[in-house]
């Protein structure tokens, strides 16, 4: 299974992690996806793992002269989606940065050829795979909760100092789909309900200097059966706190609430009577459940529709945002 | 300082919390709001607080023969209004339940008579005297997280068996303005800004034959400059649960975050390098402000304007999620 890494702006490293766990995944090439884009930490992380990757500088040059079986793609978030198109034309199945596009146009076009081309495409909403979510999702589906009618899910990150490209929307997509996404990915993955319409909006003030960048969001969703979730995103966490991220998500159920909150998973229900902390169970290996689903031996966690479905309502979020109005779902 | 209680379907202890505190108080009558309300618990407690008070059928004869400086008013929701004008009418001070209206028109004509009237009038909005809001609306007045920027507050309450009134719109008046006041109040309280936006909606599934009461709900408002704030409102805490309700707050600055939960305070910034918890502070007590500003010898925490802004606002928000659409403030 020969594979090639383009870029090194996103979550390449959950790739290196289910690659370290498969004996026959070889990363044979990596290249930077835009001009600028600097990989030295990528080849010196790839070497660590005894590979000796050909460097290009050029990602369609090593999709042509490697032929891989995957590319992982995560560069400048504005490209992404122009090299998942050009791997997939070339029959290589891709593993890529969310959200897996930064237009509605861009989503639309990733979607007809990869219906082409018959690639398998998975994205990197790699927090399904912590053991706290994983959890949650368990618990969940073994109706510890009964069902679900009210979520509030929590993005918090430290901004610190970013690399210009998230000063610019356009090259930077916005908050709400690059952080938001996540948040937005637990409310569908948990619930297993569509979206119906989003309420959301979101704040450029306070961010630092970060030009277009927004510093805070909220959004609002209507889901099938009148279930609602609320999602609050920030990048106001102060720089000495202790991690880089503070994710949280309750699920409010007819029978239960289930929490994440502190990498920790707490249930309380009508047994529990209060509430308890879970055990966390093992979650599938990121990326190596991708390599099983391009042998045709397993499956992803993360599926293609559902990485072009939380691209979509992260996009329709931001367009509500934008334009300060209601957008339904189609 | 003569006291008159109307119903005991609200929150008419935290009357009786400050006049305990307070030698010049007395509890001179008692009386039903409404037909059918039984008052023998109250009377049984202002019994044992050593008070002999007359006990009436009708709140305006009670009114008219007593002559108190303070009506107390807590009977079913939607004649709290309506007694709260005729005490206001015969200048008689007005401590009541919130909403203090039902519907808009309600909250308008209560606001020109006690314009007209000059008396005091305060809410029953009693969570501001809890040790832990009290401490994080200090701790935010100290600027202890700097400009606020984003906000989610949660308000959970086990659903019981409720009594009757709380089945029907007209006279339960909806769970935004029930339960989630409160919420909106914490978030008008401790940011000190006014709301622009709200887009709100609730859901009666599930309300285990509680009628036309919404069982689920969540509002988001947008502020001004720019600030937002999430709210997460449910009667689907379990019955066995330790506490009858689960309340929470979580406000976002530009230089920290302070959380509110299970009766704690959390302040993480720059200085404190993790979420440290805070030692509370005695909040004032609950009325005794009221009977001081009453005596003009002090300010209620609790103005009337308040009052008056806080109905609005759930009022406001109420509509948006019966007619699924974005409310602008006036």
């Amino acid at each position: 299974m020969k594979i090639c890494i383009v870029g090194s702006s996103g979550h390449y490293v959950y790739a290196l992690r289910g690659i370290k766990e498969d004996p026959d995944a070889k990363i044979v090439g990596i290249s930077p996806g835009c001009e600028g884009e600097n990989i030295e930490r990528l080849y010196s992380q790839v070497n660590e793992m005894g590979f000796a990757p050909v460097v290009y500088s050029n990602p369609i040059s090593m999709f042509e002269e490697l032929k891989p079986d995957i590319a992982v793609i995560n560069t400048f978030f504005y490209k992404n989606s122009e090299l998942a198109i050009e791997a997939m034309e070339r029959g290589i199945h891709v593993y890529m940065e969310k959200p897996v596009a930064l237009s509605i146009e861009e989503l639309e076009e990733l979607k007809s050829v990869w219906k082409q081309t018959k690639v398998k495409l998975s994205s990197m909403l790699g927090l399904r795979y912590t053991p706290h979510f994983w959890t949650a999702y368990k618990l969940i589906n073994e109706n510890k909760i009964g069902r679900i009618r009210l979520i509030h899910a929590q993005k918090s990150y430290k901004l610190g100092m970013r690399p210009d490209f998230y000063k610019q929307r356009r090259t930077y997509g916005g908050t709400i789909p690059w952080v938001g996404i996540h948040a937005i990915d637990w409310i569908y993955w948990l619930s297993g309900k569509k979206f119906k319409s989003v309420f959301a909006r979101h704040s450029k003030l306070y961010n630092n200097d970060h030009g277009e960048l927004e510093a805070t969001a909220f959004c609002s969703f209507v889901m099938e059966d009148e279930i609602f979730a609320t999602v609050n995103i920030d990048y106001l966490r102060p720089n000495d706190a202790p991690t880089h991220d503070d994710d949280r998500i309750r699920v409010v159920g007819t029978n239960g609430i289930i929490e994440v909150i502190n990498g920790k998973v707490f249930l309380l229900n009508d047994e529990t009577k209060e509430a308890i902390e879970i055990k966390t169970e093992d979650p599938p290996v990121i990326f190596l459940d991708f390599l099983n689903e391009v042998r045709s031996t397993g499956k992803c966690l993360v599926s293609s529709e559902d990485s072009f479905y939380m691209t979509l309502a992260s996009l329709l979020a931001r367009e509500s945002a934008d334009r300060e109005r209601v957008i339904e779902f189609y």
